[in-house]
């Protein structure tokens, strides 16, 4: 059924969000239509007015409308110690999880020539100046533990060898809190190969 | 963790949307920002359009940015038969169950004296002004079965009981597919004392 081209075009336009399929675009579209025209009005001018402004923080690339953003300007933050990551969503899964003091970078991506997506698409000149200034002492490479991350993990700290920095990689093994029969091979074996010295006292 | 202060407006901004709480609101800024600024911005400009220019159907009161909605101005639907429903979405629902050949009129609610919806509100007098043309001879009451859809529903067919317009209402009873173990016992209930005969023939 068609209510008109307008509405229909609304629904349409929902489904570029991540998750949302056609009875969910209509749910969203309904809503704002029956009960949220102001937060509507709200929604849609802060979407134009995000995607104009944001852009990435000078220093470390992440999402921020300022020329630095805020983890950059903090002066709290270890500048010795920096986490390479693939996306604002990574650094952000990273924060939540508490622990981490030191610096960002944000490489939007990783290495992926058959895409044409090469080292300077993921800003790793502005890492290079970035290590150049001698300051960082340890670089957490946190890209992803998939073959792409893998391989931009060990392309950056093959670049970047020459700079005396000490690199590191996240640990894997099984995550806490899981079922071990539910635990993939690949995970499982990798836990095997890099178990732990345990004791009882 | 803050971004900026713009981002995070993004964030709070989809809190807006049905179903959308914090986790999502942030994959959907996310997604936008660094994935479909193209989409985001049409997203964007649908939203306005969409709440600046859809209003009410002049006849049946549903969604739509043109002065008679699709259904009314289609010559193949049955006049003497009308459909009454609380929201464009349950019109939507019964479009595509399929089935129903006449025409709605949309409530755009129900009444609810608490919180100060009359029955202007929800459109009876341009209801009464429909019947009163003449040519409707069933008036569907698919008001939802809720104490308030109910009432509802019995308002509408005792303040239009003058018009010599017969009343019906949606069968109560056990949804198709369902198990009865997992029927709530006023459905159940409503379905036995509403039981068909039945032969095997």
């Amino acid at each position: 059924m068609r209510f008109s081209p307008l509405v229909d075009q609304l629904m349409e336009a929902f489904r570029v969000l991540p998750g949302v399929g056609p009875k969910t675009a209509q749910r969203m579209a309904m809503h704002l239509l029956e009960r949220e025209r102001d937060g509507g009005k709200r929604l849609a001018a802060t979407i134009e007015q995000a995607i104009d402004e944001v852009g990435y923080c000078q220093r470390c690339r992440t999402l921020t409308e300022a020329e630095l953003c805020v983890l950059c300007e903090s002066p709290r933050r270890d500048d010795a110690l920096l986490c390479v990551v693939e996306s604002p969503a990574d650094q952000l899964a990273i924060e939540e999880a508490g622990g981490f003091l030191g610096r960002y970078f944000v490489l939007h991506g990783h290495l992926s020539p058959i895409d044409g997506v090469g080292p300077e698409a993921i800003g790793l000149e502005q890492l290079e100046a970035l290590v150049a200034q001698g300051v960082i002492q340890e670089i957490v490479l946190a890209t992803n533990p998939t073959v792409e991350g893998e391989a931009t993990a060990h392309y950056i700290a093959t670049q970047l060898n020459d700079y005396g920095v000490r690199f590191s990689r996240l640990a894997y093994g099984v995550p806490m809190g899981g079922e071990l029969e539910y635990v993939d091979g690949g995970t499982l074996s990798r836990a095997f190969n890099g178990r732990l010295p345990f004791s009882s006292e």
